[in-house]
C-alpha cells in the first residue's frame, strides 16, 4: 500500500470510529467528501479543526461552548431560580429545541452505573449539589432519559436534594404527542392511566 | 445563538450533508468527536485536511491517489492487458478487496443515464477506447452492477468496442457465495439456472 492510499485508509479508519458509521459507509463517506473536495471536505476539515481547538465544557453546568463558562449560564435572559439536570449534551439541545424551558441546565455526563463504575463523582452530581445552595435554587427539573439507569440516577439526585429547601420535579410521563394506544408499549400506557387528569 | 454555539451548528450541518448521516446522527457524531477532541477530533480533522489538499483522479483510469496516475496505473506488477471497468472507486477498492484481479482498472464514474443527462463523454468511455487501443489490451472485464443503468451501459462499452479485436467479458451472474435460494430474486435464481455448469 502506497502513501496515497494509507492517507485515505488512515480517514476511512477515523471515520469509521464515529457513531452511526461502520467500515463501510465510512468509506462510502469519504469517497463522497473527496468527489466534493472543495465545497465540502475543506469546509468539513477546517470547521472540526475549529470546533476541536475552541470547544470546551463549561466548569459550571457541563453544557459545551467556547468559554470556561457557557453562554446559559451567562445569560441574564434565562431564570436563575430552576436548574433543569439532563444526562447529555444532546439532551440539553433537545430541550432547547422545544423552547419551552428558559431556566439553567445541570448536564451529569452520564447516568450512575456500578457495572461500569461510574459513580456520583463522575457525574457532576457533588456540582449540582452545591450549585443548589450556592445559586439559591428554587426547583431542580430532573429531565433524565426514562430508562432503568436514568431513573435510578433520578432517585439518588431527589435523595441528595433532600432537605435542601428545594422542590424536585421530573418530566411526565404519558402518551407521546401523536402516539396511537396500540404501539404504545404497556408500560407507558400504565403510567398514562395512573397520572390521568380531568378533562 | 452565540459564536460557540454557531461553530457547532455550522460543524453538524456540514457532517449531515454526508451519505448515511442525517441531522440527528450528526449531532451525535459531533458530540462524541467535541468529547474526543484530543483523541478521534484532531486526528479526523487533520487526516481530512491532508486528503483533501492531496486526492486527486487519476488521470488515465478515473482512481483516486495523490498522483496525476495513480499507483495502479505505475505498478509494474499489474498486468497490462486487462482492463477492469467498474462504475465508481468504491467498486473498485472492493475488487482490489477481492484480491484476484491483477490487471488494471478504469473508473468510469457512473452509469449512462438519459433522466440525468450522463452521456459516454462524463464517464470517460472515450477514453476507454482510446486506452483499449493504445496499451494493446486483450480483455475488458465489465464489472458494472447488475442494475439496469450497469448493465445498460456495458451493452454501450460492448458496442463501443466492438471491431477492436479486444475480448470483452462481463462478471458472471449467479447465486452469491453463502446464499440461501429461498432469500433470493426470481431475477438471480433465472440467471443462475441459465447459466448452469457441469458438477
Amino acid at each position: 500500500m502506497t502513501e496515497a492510499t494509507r492517507d485515505i485508509e488512515a480517514l476511512i479508519d477515523l471515520m469509521a470510529r464515529l457513531p452511526g458509521l461502520g467500515p463501510r459507509s465510512a468509506r462510502r463517506a469519504v469517497l463522497h467528501l473527496i468527489k466534493k473536495r472543495g465545497a465540502v471536505m475543506m469546509p468539513l476539515a477546517k470547521a472540526m479543526q475549529q470546533v476541536a481547538e475552541t470547544a470546551r465544557e463549561c466548569l459550571n453546568c457541563g453544557n459545551i461552548g467556547t468559554s470556561d463558562i457557557c453562554d446559559i449560564c451567562r445569560s441574564e435572559k434565562r431564570a436563575t431560580g430552576e436548574i433543569c439536570v439532563v444526562e447529555d449534551v444532546a439532551d440539553l439541545w433537545a430541550m432547547e429545541r422545544g423552547q419551552v424551558f428558559h431556566g439553567r441546565y445541570h448536564v451529569l455526563g452520564g447516568t450512575l452505573s456500578a457495572l461500569d463504575a461510574i459513580g456520583p463523582e463522575e457525574l457532576r452530581i457533588p456540582k449540582l449539589v452545591d450549585r443548589v445552595r450556592a445559586e439559591g435554587i428554587a426547583e431542580v427539573i430532573l429531565a433524565l432519559n426514562a430508562t432503568v439507569d436514568g431513573q435510578t440516577t433520578a432517585h439518588y439526585i431527589a435523595e441528595a436534594l433532600e432537605g435542601m429547601g428545594v422542590s424536585v420535579t421530573s418530566l411526565a410521563q404519558g402518551v407521546p404527542i401523536g402516539g396511537e394506544l396500540d404501539y404504545l408499549d404497556d408500560g407507558t400506557i400504565s403510567a398514562a392511566l395512573k397520572a390521568r387528569k380531568a378533562f
